[in-house]
């Protein structure tokens, strides 16, 4: 095929405007890069928020307008760029790693691309990405499906590497007869209960306000369920306390970030144990934290993931061991989809195939 | 009840002397310790070699004739001697750690019990062990069963053990995709089997000469099972090598520790993996280290395991996540236990139910 | 000798009293515990606190009046008691483990003994301690002082190991040509200077608002010192973040503990770095988490120290590598040493000797 | 200036043919790459052995003739090819790490790079390195100076990195009052002994049948200094064991790697310690593994160093914590330069400046 002509593209055509469907140039890959045909993008909330980002910050952060939306995505490898002769053969199916890094910094050398300084900007985030027929990613961003199907591949790039991120960080705590609680069992939540069922021996206890997302989280395989957390956290902690025979969790992960779930969640945490950050709610601890913290234990907050993460997703669901939730949509009906997510009427991940 | 009076106790009465059923007296619990009536107590090979010791060599170790045999024990607490009030309440089933150690060297202090150079005597091995009604042990040594049958647990406090020491050691090497080897799928390596199939998303490969236990593996949980390992440790570790797409595995546990099974372990390790040598047969590699030794990998050995490496088991076990394969027999037949223990025609461990 | 008679001994008799030197019986060591002539006992802020706790706190936690107060001791094992056959040699000098633990919780049994939950209560604190001609004391408290002066070791088993439990913690992200800052250059301070020059290739910062605290900080090898925290914890931020290039230190440890300095030293964090409290000032982050904390770095805090940290300060002290800076008083002097302490006229750490 | 021209460089021509000083054409930097002149090149033993290698093996391996040799390098970036924005600045002194890695593999993705499978050919070995006065580099490999001498810093860059790749991984084992064993004070040796003093806490003695080594292990900061390992690997152990109390090293590096340095250094490790090996003299323990290996330790082997690993140990001699013991040569003495490293009459190392 020639790297060619038009497609249509869900994009952000200038600053402080919504994203329209609109025609757009084939990219071409350029050195190290391939052509990937989008077959699945997962659509994920910070979508929402990218039209509304001033041009002085966008411009700050490297972004540039117009471009496509989408940075959950899998497809098939269609064409290599000059200087590409390492990647997957033409006709692979792969998953593009979310988020960006240089490779070059010393957070990258050491395997922590997810605290790279560099990735301000990608795939979706101020550059085209995979709301469209083609997209252009470079031989290090290519995960080989082998075997799994892309729409259930795409929400794992980001959604599901993300919460694994979460889950590999606290899996040295999770010893056999251990507790690990979800806070928040929505997209990533739900993926964080398949982790920690896969990845350990821990007994997974999921938090949620919604008895509907409880009944998922049970699905996906949490041990117990819990309503919550409501306008008391001491009632989450002393409910947690109460099934953890009075030790507390062992992790406690937090995908909302309220006030309320962090002070649930830190005072559920038994000491040595950890207390990891996902959601960004803005909210904080209402103690001090000596004495406030639970003794020797690690609290932690990131944003993102790594490629090594990307990698292990696609691993645990091409062994079977982790599966996504979807709801699927054509390129057409995007922007339904998009209302779905802001509305919270899905039950999936919203996967659109272009 | 009075801890006094005689009970029936299977012994080595003098070195270099075959074991036999002999009366004892009971047992008087010691400042700190309990007196536990057994309810079953596993046997292990290394009972066998007991009787060959050459008394200078067990006065060296400090251990004394007569003793009773039996260190894999559960039963249940009829008694506490002065000073233990922080022991369980009598009524308790309980499971007893088999290694002992001192609490008080670098090794204790630091975690690591299983190094401890003071635990050269023990329960069954020096000192009076689990086969008969009664023993004593330190509350130190206590582990709460929680509604685990004690033929079940019995096993776990030695084999059960000893394994999952090895497994833990290889969890952080253990990501999605990856895969691990267990050398011998006989009493520990089953259980390894089954610890890693519960606290890891790794593909489990049991290789085994025996067809029977190979099946017994795959009924354990192991993903693939292969002969193995014959007088070529070359064609194992190619065979492993081709499960593994060319990779090798990230961790191979060996169970027997011959030259060939070494040798082909060693040679199926990937780069940063681990190796590690559980079976005393005595080998070594068949190569010079450098280029020999999977590159930036671990080469670990031990003996035994820790406290928390028992509780842990317990735990798992407690939790369904693992199982013993027993076949029971009474104090009565224990030399018969002995015997199809030595002649390998059981298929699950012997526990004896005192 | 024999261990019977009179002594002096500076002790909290009532609960809401002052302490005060009365005639105390000489107490004869248990099973399992030596008798102590006491060399050097350094004195605690935490001291002070003591005789402020009601009676009904005091029970709660399991302290017992009266007792004698000095939890950080150094002298000569003089008598060993029944069932202590492991203690070292009447004669040997040792230091006394200051924080009391079980050795049998999960915790102790992991070799994190500091979040041990049954040791509220101990020597100094609720029990008999320091602040007499003789104490009594576990074989597992005791670390033989092979040359070390008494008096430069007794502040190591508290001051000393405590702000070398932050230090362990952080030494593995502290990889050549990172930046370790110490928030609070006193006592507890000073010591975690020295530990990080010692155990890490890092460059030390020392933060604190007195230019005496500074200069003493500079003498024990800080490789800078910058004034602060004042009011404006964003300007610490500011000169620590410019004394870093603009990447943030590698650790921050605070041994203030307000928000001004838990703010201060937070911002000033790099990712993947780490943040140890060791301050008890009750402050907290003046942000949200999110965003606030900084990324993919790790925030803990705790309470006292494990016995291996007490052995390794004496190892370290004992090797030259750190030293303590002391005033001397007699046990007439006591209550004017606790004087000075309480209003911070003292260089160093203020040591009785009996 | 303009990268064209000739200019000197010592190349091997041709397969099994001795390199020599020929005319070659000023390289031009590529995409991502930038122009280095060449201020000081660093000889190495491997330098000897590569024009043995049969063409069938070169091919294999991926290596080109001809190709200049030179591995450790350092200069100053004088020209950056297309698509190299984020380069240091033309002028800026860098070093220039010595493996070569992909960037994208599980290793280098999990900062593992030093276990890339993708990097048998590089800068000096298959491609053209830096025994001339120009050499390209991709911008990964550019480590700034930061005032650093070129020719202190270019032996570091493969002796220096790869000796600190060994002690990095020991340091967890070095604590207070640990030892550590260098076996074989040679240059990698002489590295090693004064990381480890920079890095860790640990007392380092080094072993040598060189007197004038270990004098010189003295000067760069050994603790202790100990003549072997002759043909009684046991002598050795017992010597080393007697300087430890007979607990044996925490640590032991072995730079040799033949059997009686490996079968003394394994009898030297204590329970739960470490065994590393570097030195590719092909040898083996003399004993089986279980009983023989020290229990509970890590036994590994490595080549190379990670690009983290060369950005410390710059950072490491940028802050004055190392040095580098030099002779050198000009360009027209490189074959007297590799003379005199054979027949091992350097007392440092041999860097060339072109």
């Amino acid at each position: 095929m020639t790297s060619s002509g038009g497609m249509p593209a869900y994009r952000i055509t200038a600053w402080l405007r919504p994203p329209h469907l609109v025609e757009a140039p084939v990219p071409m890959p350029g050195p190290g890069e391939v052509l990937v045909a989008v077959a699945a993008n997962g659509l994920c909330h910070s979508d929402l928020t990218m039209s509304q980002i001033p041009g002085e910050i966008g411009d700050l952060i490297g972004w540039r307008v117009p471009f496509t939306l989408g940075h959950e995505i899998a497809g098939t490898i269609v064409e290599a760029g000059p200087d590409a002769a390492d990647a997957p053969a033409v006709g692979t199916a792969v998953a593009l790693v979310s988020p960006t890094s240089c490779g070059r910094c010393a957070y990258c050398l050491a395997g922590r691309d997810s605290a790279c300084p560099n990735g301000l900007a990608g795939r979706g985030y101020g550059r085209d990405g995979g709301l469209a027929p083609y997209v252009v990613a470079p031989v290090r961003a290519l995960i080989p499906l082998n075997g799994l199907d892309p729409v259930a591949a795409a929400p794992l790039t980001d959604a599901g590497a993300t919460s694994y991120h979460a889950v590999r960080r606290v899996l040295p705590v999770l010893e056999p007869g251990s507790t690990a609680v979800v806070l928040g069992a929505g997209g990533l939540g739900g993926f964080a209960i398949q982790h920690l069922k896969a990845c350990s021996p821990a007994r997974v206890v999921a938090v949620d306000v919604s008895p509907a997302r409880l009944a998922t989280a049970a699905e996906l395989g949490a041990d117990e369920t819990l309503p919550g957390v409501g306008d008391d956290p001491g009632a989450t902690t002393g409910a947690l306390r109460e099934l953890t025979g009075g030790d507390g969790a062992a992790a406690v992960l937090d995908f909302v970030g309220t006030d309320t779930t962090i002070t649930a969640g830190i005072g559920a945490v038994r000491p040595c144990g950890a207390f990891g950050l996902v959601g960004s709610a803005g909210g904080r601890l209402r103690a001090g934290w000596y004495g406030g913290l639970p003794r020797e234990a690690e609290v932690f907050t990131f944003q993102g993931s790594t490629i090594a993460d990307a990698h292990a997703v696609v691993a645990l669901a091409a062994a079977g061991r982790i599966r996504s939730l979807v709801e699927v949509f054509t390129l057409d009906q995007v922007a339904d989809a998009y209302r779905a997510l802001d509305e919270a009427t899905l039950r999936g991940r919203a996967v659109v195939t272009p």
